[in-house]
């Protein structure tokens, strides 16, 4: 571990952060506030899912693959499908760890394969707004709060005519209601890990339109009770087996036109995507397919066979964590942790605890909880990006084991005292939070929301 | 060869061309014209660099690169980097192959990477536009005729308000003189292989703003007289080693606030770039790199030493292409193309002709030159889509050997007859061209244009 190591996770000068980039980071590749002493920044904000790490050092020489110079000399793959730049064995690849991990259908379903899932979220938009040439106001796009901070992103990047953001699914309300929009539904939910239906679209008379991100839909997070079979599905290497730097996502979509136009839309913007990493994509899937299948046998997972897979093993370590957090959030009278029941996971074969891929911390009333974290050095996304409240934040469950080790660490030292019980300590109303890790007490500047943030800018 | 080849390569059932894809394709998959005989259909629409396939059968087990499960796992590249995503192996190798051949200045640029260059392009535009927070009009986005068909196509995509397609710069006089807007310019140009230079945007008081999309100023199509030192220059793997599967563009950035804008763009809407790719673009273009330096030297390039490295290989494929071309079309009357003075090549120490990507296919005046190219089952890129009459049409130089030979072997049987002299062969006005090959003549109908397009439709 060590300092160094802790540090470079925040060395970015650009504060970039991702998966889940966030352009606001506070952090800015700035050094530390000065009133902390030297404790090293760490990096919970963003999504870089390196939990998978160990797992793929010790078995990935099983996916390696090589690519020589003759190869990816043509923009085309596949003219038999829709999706002409995919490579039929990363489709055979989806397909296969789908049906094996039973958590969408795929049968009649058109695969589209993206630079990620991000950029199938815009093919999707695309496809679903360009169709209805009558409208002449953009269609109103909305997800039900706390939603994914990037969606918004996203979907103002090039203020286009055909979609704008339209917030918070439970309070949109449109006077017309017949006009079209689009709900997306993430499900498990970044960042509070909740599994989610659609909330307005189902219930209007003309349907709406649904986008399904189920990115966290697997039982490395999360039981598995049924096969998704949505319109539209979008799934991502990044969080299924934790490459994110293949950049490798797809969709499965129902309707052929909307698979024809969100292929058509990253055939306009990027001419398909990188063929290395489909292959290597493809490869990877199929190494858990196999694994899947030579721990169980075909289709008959359950119980310790279905433990001993791949995302068997990331289960354990993802409980794990969740494990150790809630036992030090529990200990403390300033944190709260959502609460998830036990499901069966048809998959696994037995019922378990979700163990989500983010953290929605939430602080007591009057607490600024990712401005409380910052005092402490570390970075995590504050509820107000998720169009939610400032006393929730977002820890990422998914980072590197010893900088999840050294924030619960940090956490454990804060504590929170009632001024009312202890008016001899400080002069002013509200709750005071000491920072038992470096001796520090910080004291934020209420402001204009009425909460008195505390902590909403370290100096 | 053989029919069943060549069927494949247009048997995309998506009518999808690419580099360069093109949706209104009039090919659209449908089997060619009943009234043509079975000749099978030769696609010289798209701009698949298939030419450079036997250079990299013979030499790509040199870029033979290996990827194990392992890597891969993080978004993050190159925290020191301006373009976080970047693979530093891929910035060094960009950097030395500009520095070799002599096409491009890199010192004091910002490297940024893309999902090829089209990305990149639709990032300059953004950076450019979405800085302009005072306009409230879009930013024009103008280049000279004949353009880049896909420019359009992409500035429209998402009907931003950010930016509009204005159409060919050279008519471009906006009653506003200060209103800020964007020229591209590619040089040399796709789709008539001419070398250029800003129209408006040096000419304007404000400036504008220039984006340089130079894919094809490699010395295996053009002679490199002078490193370009532009604001924005846009390249990509494809065109200059042929790999257009891997994906992988980039951008040299003057301004390191563009970069930094570039790159949150490639943030948002993709999170980065495949590393895979990044990682075998990166050996690639080092392969290339110490293929020349072996050749001649480090930096002594001249005649025959630079003729044997890959660039120079590859020209006289190229030039092998060209001649032929010339010569078949040297002999038609029905025919034109374009002229390239000889200038000398910096990087191969000799004078040479340009030897462009595309051919631009002139044809007499009330030719409609792709419609007659499709009589003979070639599937061309119309002059209409690129801005320009539609006596001209788009062909491919750089696809795949035996296509281009029968590609030949069909335009040296078309003839064109002047009926103002052959009176008694037809009973209309105009040109009639005889289709030898399949023995058919075709006659088009006059439409609104007044030019009588011959074989608009071919029914």
């Amino acid at each position: 571990m060590g300092g160094k190591k802790l540090d470079n996770t925040s060395s970015n000068g650009n504060g970039t952060n991702a998966d889940d980039n966030n352009n606001n980071n506070s952090n800015n590749g700035a050094p530390p506030p000065a009133t902390v002493r030297q404790s090293p920044v760490i990096n919970l904000d963003r999504g870089d899912p390196s939990v998978f790490e160990p797992y793929w050092k010790k078995n990935g020489g099983k996916c390696t693959i090589t690519i020589s110079g003759h190869e990816s000399l043509s923009y085309f793959s596949d003219p038999h499908s829709v999706c002409w730049y995919m490579e039929p064995e990363l489709q055979e690849a989806i397909r296969r760890v789908h049906r094996i991990v039973g958590n969408a259908r795929t049968e009649g379903y058109h695969v589209v394969v993206g630079t990620g899932s991000t950029v199938l979220f815009q093919a999707a938009l695309y496809a679903l707004s360009s169709s209805s040439a009558a409208v002449a106001q953009p269609m109103k796009v909305v997800c039900a709060a706390p939603y994914y901070s990037q969606y918004k992103e996203q979907v103002e990047l090039l203020q286009s005519r055909l979609y704008e953001w339209g917030g918070d699914a439970k309070t949109y309300d449109d006077e017309d209601k017949t006009a079209p929009f689009i709900e997306v539904v993430t499900s498990p939910n970044n960042p509070d890990g909740s599994l989610r239906e659609a909330m307005v679209a189902n219930k209007t008379e003309n349907g709406g339109k649904l986008i399904h991100d189920l990115a966290y839909y697997w039982p490395n997070y999360t039981p598995i009770t049924r096969p998704a079979d949505n319109d539209i599905m979008l799934f991502t290497l990044t969080k299924c087996t934790g490459h994110a730097g293949s950049r490798i996502g797809w969709a499965l979509v129902k309707d052929v036109a909307v698979a024809q136009k969100m292929t058509s839309f990253m055939q306009i913007t990027t001419i398909g995507v990188s063929k290395d990493s489909q292959l290597q994509a493809a490869k990877i899937l199929q190494v858990v397919a196999d694994d899947c299948e030579s721990k169980a046998g075909a289709f008959g997972y359950g119980g310790d066979d279905a433990d001993r897979t791949f995302f068997g093993e990331c289960r354990k370590v993802m409980a794990g964590r969740w494990e150790k957090l809630r036992e030090v959030v529990k200990g403390k009278d300033v944190f709260g942790l959502p609460k998830y029941p036990k499901r069966y996971c048809n998959f696994s074969g037995r019922y378990f605890q979700p163990a989500p891929a983010f953290g929605w911390l939430e602080c007591k009333e009057g607490c600024d909880a990712s401005a409380l974290m910052k005092a402490n050095n570390v970075l995590t996304r504050g509820g107000e990006t998720f169009g939610a409240s400032n006393r929730y934040t977002r820890i990422t469950m998914i980072g590197r084991e010893e900088e999840f080790d050294c924030f619960l660490e940090r956490i454990s030292g804060i504590h929170c005292v009632d001024e009312d019980k202890d008016k001899d300590k400080e002069g002013e109303e509200g709750l005071v939070v000491i920072l038992d890790n470096n001796g520090d007490a910080h004291r934020g500047n209420g402001d204009s929301n009425g909460h008195g943030n505390w902590l909403h800018e370290v100096k």
